[in-house]
């Protein structure tokens, strides 16, 4: 069995959003049991992650953290037609994951307690950005 | 077809476990010829990653490496509640993966000669972490 | 329904080479209409990639911050016995991706129009490396 569905999410800048429910939606109305869910987002200067989902100083300082590790307007960079934080934003992409597989069991993610699944919007201006949830299983 | 189940590792710290032998054995017990196999580990601070398996200098290496890129205790960060290596692994855990999903052939995990499986602990203190291992094929 | 089939590709050393229309032609040669496809890379001194397609100064760029990242020959590391840019290429494999998962759509990948899949040798000598795409659906 397999069932495919698409979102779309329209970010307010950099930062994180959690999808979870979203995803969740879409594994429960598959009525599949035991599978995986394959969430994949079809953009290269966003990230869709595993987060931990309870203290949001953890997002927080992930920004800090990318911050610093990919600066906007960095001169290393020559790929700047769209902005400073054009460029940083495709690396903070690689650096991350642009697809997550995560089990389906009892018809639900079967995700951990402090797991949650983000958008990570890098472009500091507002985007639409889509999603593509597929399930496998029985 | 699907099977899938579950395991514990206890790890006595920071630093990377072998874990190919326990996937393996899920696998070859599904019975599965051809397919895919989905190792999830339901933490946000650990990774589960393919890394070099002959030689520890590779481990050992990957570890310094972290340990500058990621220093404990850098006051970036401000989530740090349960301690100094609490917010690094974090970190560390969205520049790595908590999901891998690997082709199955001819009954067994297809990984290459120098491949392993590694679940990377992050935090300095034992941990017991869960792995969801779906295996999906014909 | 699921279609298995591994290529090899012939590296030139280090950089990004596209291999989209390789796996492309897996996905359709499959006649799974809607699914998923998961495509692994057998090394751990190279890395599979979603990166953008449109212009090539995002891999060049994308070279130089991985190599100010990780540079090669740095006294960090102590596994030097294939050379100075042996241990870095872990590294970089670490911090990217070994297997991509991303959804079949009427019976082709559905990537978002800016995405390539790249296979990214970070060896500065010509490799051979070997790709296996696993497509799972009906």
């Amino acid at each position: 069995m397999v069932t495919q569905k698409s979102f779309k999410v329209t970010t307010p800048g950099r930062g994180m959003i959690n999808v979870t429910a979203q995803v969740l939606e879409i594994v429960v109305a598959s009525k599949i049991v035991v599978g995986i869910c394959n969430i994949f987002l079809h953009h290269t200067s966003a990230s869709i992650i595993i987060c931990e989902n309870a203290d949001v100083s953890v997002q927080r300082d992930m920004e800090v953290f990318m911050g610093h590790l990919v600066p906007d307007g960095d001169n290393l960079f020559s790929h700047v037609a769209e902005g400073p934080d054009d460029m940083p934003s495709h690396v903070r992409t690689i650096l991350t994951q642009s697809a997550l597989t995560i089990p389906v069991s009892n018809q639900v993610l079967d995700l951990g307690v402090w797991q949650g699944i983000y958008l990570w919007e890098h472009r500091l201006q507002t985007h639409t950005r889509k999603i593509t949830v597929s399930v496998l299983g029985e």
